[in-house]
Parts: C-alpha cells; sequence; structure tokens
C-alpha cells in the first residue's frame, strides 16, 4: 500500500539516506521515495502508517500531515 | 597547527560527521572543530592547508576561504 508523508527537517542527502534506512530497517521490503526539496516521502509498505511515522520522527526528522 | 576553513554545503549534523570523518580518515590525530550555522571548520592539523581543502571539497563541501 502506497502511502506519501511530509517530513520536515531534511535538508541533504545524508537526511534521505537517514529517513530511507530507518523505514528498511523496520520493513526491508519498502520501496521509498523521497522528494527533498517538498520533504514528500511516498512508502510502499504494508505497515501501519502509524508505525512509518514513528519510525521516521524517532530518525529525528518530523512528520506534519498525518 | 591550527586552521581554519569556511564551508558551505553543510546543511545539518550528518554533514558534520561527513566532514570530520573525511578529514580523520586522512590524519587520525586531527582536532576537528565545526560551528554548523557559520560553516567555520577549525582543524589542528599537520597536514598542508591544501591537503585539507582537498579532503574538504572531496567530502562534497566547498572551501570558500582560502
Amino acid at each position: 500500500m502506497n502511502q506519501t508523508f511530509k517530513v520536515t527537517g531534511m535538508t541533504c542527502g545524508h537526511c534521505v539516506n537517514a529517513v530511507q534506512r530507518a523505514i528498511l530497517k523496520t520493513d526491508n521490503t519498502a520501496k521509498i521515495q523521497v522528494d527533498l526539496p517538498t520533504g514528500l516521502v511516498s512508502v510502499a509498505s504494508s505497515l501501519p502508517r502509524s508505525t512509518l511515522v514513528a519510525v521516521i520522527e524517532e530518525a529525528g526528522y518530523k512528520v506534519t500531515s498525518p
């Protein structure tokens, strides 16, 4: 299931990698697309949305749209 | 010898770590201080200034003051 999040706090490619690694650590089959300028993170994963939000926030970023 | 560089392109803590790791890989005795808001990188190292500039730029950042 494809889920999109608006994430703030990603400022560079290292941040993009950190978010991707955090998600893949929880679901290593997830397909992730990140657009750094807009902060949009699109995740194809069977994980519940609340888990993905928690994982992204634990990595140090803020999810601003529910 | 203490040398100071003005570095642009560091946007977050990951970038600071990348610059520090790059310098330490070349001189593992270097003492490094980075101020992210100003981009000032202070390095205590016996490496020549030109080598430090090359290392920082190879890590993907730009040294703007000679």
